[in-house]
């Protein structure tokens, strides 16, 4: 997919670091290329629901912004990105010592983009589980007139 | 709808305070009936996405957990619950001092229940306006027997 | 809700007259108010998956019809009217003499509206039992910009 | 994948015979393989919504059907499946000669199995448009224990 904005990646990483909850949670960018995302989060114990695991609006944390800035890696210049909705199916417990959301876009619109999440827990370094994935719709809106 | 477990109350409750996620955010269990569970959560300018409003991964955090607790007030003693899926929309950009997640179980069954959240946002002490709505499928496992 | 359409009611009626699946599957809208609707559907033998319940397919054909004509009686003349998304959640077998998919408008937007549809089997001319509910987003056109 | 039940694919399709809804919109098994599914829709004037394109709750009907007999062909011997949820996104008006609905399955468990499928429309023989894209939740039960 070829960006409509040339310094995309410079957009996507400006706006990462606005968004605060992932420095409460310790994630970070990892990839940023054409209608593609990754956020890296390592494990840590606050993070966690009732039995240790991941908890799974923190699995949707990471995997929501990797959709929204997919989408947003291909938006014109100027655009405003927002998340219209999504879905999680949870896989498997969200156990790992790192986690991994990768973003990819299904399908661009000049309003609606639909993008999909998949989000795998990462142990001994390399092994890979698939724990969750997302579909989701994201909105683009021009700076200046919000739905 | 009548609970199956006398002390379902104190259970949700145990079962909240183990969800490290809810200390590190500043989330509150506020209200724990047969079938409904609230949550509540101060708005902190460290849970904001690119625009300031709350990030959302955490509308969905505080919207699982009351859906899964929501399910949980239900089940009989030693169960363990775990969220299948879920799906959100934002239907408005999370903006207020409060966020409010109400959830109440549409359907129970032995091994699955579905229940909805609403997710409030509250400014000036009063206005509530609701920012996003979840319907969400929870799982039911009997101690010992892990799918 | 207001409608912005003063003929909405008739709008519904003729965009659904020209919804040629609703005549196949023998479903007849049943209440048009503005942004609730409800669509009425006699069980067929002919409708069924496997063992003989309605197929979830045809449960989500009226939900999603009714969904999008809620959303359609509180959208300005000229407008037209899409589904964007729907998530369903199948609560019962889907049993009864008749169906019936009440769908309400939680949020309306300029672009997008969501609304929320409950699905039920009826039998014994009156007894009534959830079967489905749906969660859908719904996108305004105006006729001639086509996404 | 691998199937426990070395007759998965005529169970298949003696499965799908018995979903009446299939003869009635002229829907045919096109492909089974273990945990791959694809189902079959020439179009119809009589299987339209209000513009003519192919209805949502038909793109619905043969992508759950797929959906769930792809999760079926992976199941023990005396299973029986049912959907538990769903979520589509529209990506484009359904317009083809011919539709496919194509499943996958992407985590198999004892109870719940999740699949994706995507839909497409193809016109001129060969031109092929993605339409649509659902992620699911089937169920499996042994005989002799509804849920």
């Amino acid at each position: 997919m070829k960006p409509l904005n040339p310094s995309f990646a410079e957009e996507v990483a400006r706006s990462f670091a606005q968004q605060t909850i992932m420095a409460l949670i310790g994630a970070e960018l990892s990839l940023v290329e054409p209608g593609i995302v990754e956020i890296s989060l390592p494990y840590r114990s606050d993070l966690a629901q009732q039995y240790g695991y991941l908890h799974a609006g923190i699995v949707t944390t990471i995997a929501d912004s990797a959709c929204g800035y997919a989408a947003y890696s291909l938006m014109p210049p100027g655009s405003e990105v927002l998340s219209v909705e999504f879905k999680v199916n949870l896989l498997r417990p969200a156990t790992g010592e790192q986690f991994l959301a990768r973003a990819e876009v299904i399908k661009t619109g000049k309003t609606l983009t639909v993008a999909r999440a998949d989000v795998f827990g990462i142990s001994n370094a390399a092994e890979r589980k698939q724990i969750a994935v997302m579909q989701a719709t994201i909105i683009c809106l021009q700076k200046d007139s919000q739905e």
